[in-house]
């Protein structure tokens, strides 16, 4: 098994070696002593697990600056819809293998992704050795026959997974309550119950679909999901911005996991009271994701942790919300205990999913408070060298072959947008 | 005269040549051939105007991380207070060296500072090459012996600051209603007059200075200073937060510029409903600010930015909200205006305060909209090379001295930790 050695690395304020054996933490201690195969010098940098981008459209980077500073509607029909209606496979492969050059870059070690094309996500992931949770992204504009089509292929894919390596795991993708049917949700919810699949949609994200709900249903989207028995603990759900005290209940009942996208909301004017107090009192877990670049427009995690308390302590004129300690949580333990991945810890028996941070940079000085400058000060440029399952993803911030899928991306993104009519 | 030729750099897309001679660009053309001291090569590269950051407190990076996620008034009483009380002219110094590599490698030409010690602040930002407005900084306390001492050290200042580079402007700074006499502020605001300075202070940044002034003087704090006849278009206010319609028509009547800090307010919850379109339909000048390090907790303008914008957008409901092109006015050329400074443009005639961004980075690909992804979606980390007033203070990425800088830096910080009772 091929083994890396760590040298005094900071964490957590205090110098250590890390001992990396295959994709396992395997020890962690003031001084180790032994022949390895590979030793990085992690003197001037810290060591903290790799964070968990549990909410994005990894391929989307292709999208990143279309249709900017526009009303939602506008933005998803005059843009979005169209560009999505011309993607195919192959730009599906490079605006993720785009995705992850950037999501290595700023210190994420594992996504869970919701788009079309996911082979295309899945190969891109997998090359990269990025950790990922790859779920089948389904619409159905309630027609019975675009579910049947739905259902074939998501079961054609979920054996076709059987082929994917261990680091990446099959999911069922409802894109949401008002893009499926309610029979297609009962299926697809019974489905991953029986597979053991995580179920990973979008709710209570706007108002729009707050109200529909009401209007459409008779209850809130939560609620409307409670009725239909789709909620459990190996639910994901992005988004939760409209939640009512009830609805919090219900998630907390049954174990669901929610994701804050704070670029995203903030952006598109989703809404900004994002109810993290009353969430975590009621016991829900509360992880962190980037959404698409669509929207976000990176795939910063620092960027995210940052937004997110910022807008906590503003709108509720508290500078203690969201503190800092509970941030680190949110933005990596959570995240792969939602995708059932023992990461998130730098400590022995741990997956090896770390990350090396450059302490030389202006963000670090002074050293009063470590995780305050990692994620007040500093942005995703300071990651310097990431590990995922044991494997060296980037190096000194070098990543094999970033230029040339950079080049590959911006032509792809070109052929998108000739192929599109807007 | 030192001439330097930029060759290629994309100026909103466009492929162009830029001449500087001396201190002023001297020329923007598709191609210039020409004999210069130095040029630039910048192909990959975008070039834009240097930005303006219109409100800070340079040395304060010297308190980066103390006291995180707490309450104002114990932050103010318990850390920030008991740190400024230990500061002497050598911590000042080094804290705004400090702040100047930050400022540099994040893309700022230009800041307005307001601090005690500004001589340590002035010999920092000269020897760095930025260019700055140098408040004065003065609080009383309401007593009169104070305030006698501070128009003597204020008036000798003053006069010192004829000595001063070209770079750098002195101006009057009285700290904010609460901690300075009606006296006073009417002395400074004729002194500042008298001799055509810029008055800098803070103005309405939380709910209890608002508060309190309408329960100690009756009114507003704007109204106040209108009363007192001190509002002018040589007066420059940070924050802004606590405005009503009223107080936004006297700052528009009087051409008060007014510097938004959105990290600083959202992070200390001061306040987050900044009144950007009633401010700017009003007419007046609005300016952008990182504030200091102490609440903001970097001096990163493109982040200042983009907080800006996705509150805006947040808060409003309004993802049309602070759009790209008012966003980099307000970051750039209205800070320099309020400063009085001919600088904010690529343009023949400007002075050469003018930035490279480094294209080649996963912000800019695709490109689909440069300045989209300037803001939205990169942080500080991609400048590549500043040029302030012709001289070039940063190059690929190298600022002469920097490692040194923040060494002696982080050990003033320890030292002003040592000397303090927290």
């Amino acid at each position: 098994m091929k083994t890396i050695l760590i040298k005094q690395a900071q964490l957590d304020g205090v110098p250590c070696d890390v001992l990396i054996e295959g994709n396992t933490i395997r020890m962690v201690a003031d001084t180790i002593e032994m022949e390895v195969d590979k030793v990085l010098d992690a003197t001037h940098k810290a060591i903290i697990p790799g964070f968990a981008n549990t909410h994005t459209h990894a391929a989307m980077t292709l999208f990143r600056g279309l249709g900017e500073d526009l009303p939602l509607m506008e933005w998803l029909n005059d843009y979005i819809w169209l560009y999505e209606a011309g993607i195919d496979e192959e730009m599906v492969y490079w605006g993720a293998k785009m995705a992850c050059v950037e999501m290595i870059r700023s210190g994420t070690t594992c996504f869970n992704d919701h788009y079309p094309y996911l082979s295309g996500t899945v190969q891109a992931a997998e090359e990269m050795g990025l950790r990922s949770v790859q779920a089948y992204s389904w619409i159905d504009s309630f027609k019975a026959e675009r579910a049947e089509a739905h259902k074939k292929e998501l079961v054609r894919l979920h054996k076709a997974s059987k082929q994917w390596s261990e680091i990446t795991q099959f999911a069922v993708g409802p894109h949401a309550i008002y893009t499926v049917s309610s029979d297609s949700l009962q299926w697809m919810a019974a489905y991953a119950k029986e597979h053991g699949l995580m179920l990973h949609f979008h709710l209570a994200e706007s108002e729009t679909e707050h109200k529909n709900s009401l209007k459409n249903f008779g209850v809130s989207p939560t609620r409307y999901l409670y009725d239909l028995k789709v909620l459990g603990a190996n639910v994901v759900i992005a988004h939760g911005i409209w939640l009512s005290p009830e609805d919090i209940q219900i998630l907390a009942d049954h174990g669901v996991n929610v994701v804050h996208n704070p670029n995203s909301n903030f952006k598109l004017a989703s809404g900004y009271k994002f109810m993290y107090n009353e969430l975590r009192d009621a016991g829900v877990r509360v992880c962190l994701g980037t959404d698409g670049c669509a929207s976000s427009n990176n795939l910063d995690m620092l960027e995210a942790m940052k937004h997110a308390a910022f807008m906590q302590k503003a709108w509720r004129y508290n500078p203690e919300a969201m503190p800092l300690n509970e941030l680190i949580s949110i933005a990596s333990l959570h995240g792969y205990e939602a995708m059932g991945v023992h990461a998130g810890k730098v400590e022995s028996g741990w997956l090896a999913d770390v990350v090396l941070i450059d302490l030389q940079q202006p963000a670090f000085v002074p050293n009063h408070n470590f995780y305050a400058n990692l994620v007040y000060a500093a942005n995703g440029s300071v990651v310097d060298t990431v590990i995922c399952n044991g494997q060296i993803l980037m190096e000194e911030k070098k990543i094999d072959g970033a230029a040339y899928i950079m080049d590959k991306a911006q032509e792809m993104a070109e052929k998108l947008v000739r192929k599109t009519k807007v």
